[in-house]
């Protein structure tokens, strides 16, 4: 019998790796006078919705997913929730 | 007397709204093999630090920051998470 599954996955840059999109907000919020934000970090989030056998298979087919596809491993993190729906 | 907040900005299309982009990954991973999944949504995830007086000032500047530079509130929705570090 199979289970539907909804993911929330995130996806981030490694600590170690600079990001220039997030600078950028930075200091657009600065320049809109928003002074006190130390930092920004810009990431994908993407919502999976997936027909699996039982929660082991999803997890192993969304870590799957996100090595091929959603995240690139050299630079990037991923994580993710799964609820059954 | 100042704290610093850590927050996780989630922000995604509106339902209504088509997203092409989590059309074109959806067909990606069903070419990778991956027929099994349904619907694929794309957003944004943001991690932003900052310094406030007081948890309901950092909410509020938050919200600010989401209408005026992360979201566009036409086509998209946002949430975040905050925690004090």
């Amino acid at each position: 019998m199979t289970q539907k599954y909804h993911a929330q996955i995130y996806v981030t840059l490694r600590p170690s790796v600079l990001d220039p999109a997030g600078t950028a907000v930075k200091s657009g919020l600065s320049h809109l006078g928003y002074t006190n934000v130390d930092q920004v970090r810009i990431g994908k989030y993407v919502e999976v919705t997936l027909t699996a056998d039982d929660e082991t298979a999803a997890r192993q087919q969304l870590d799957r997913i996100c090595d091929e596809l959603l995240a690139n491993p050299v630079i990037e993190n991923y994580r993710f929730d799964l609820t059954s729906v």
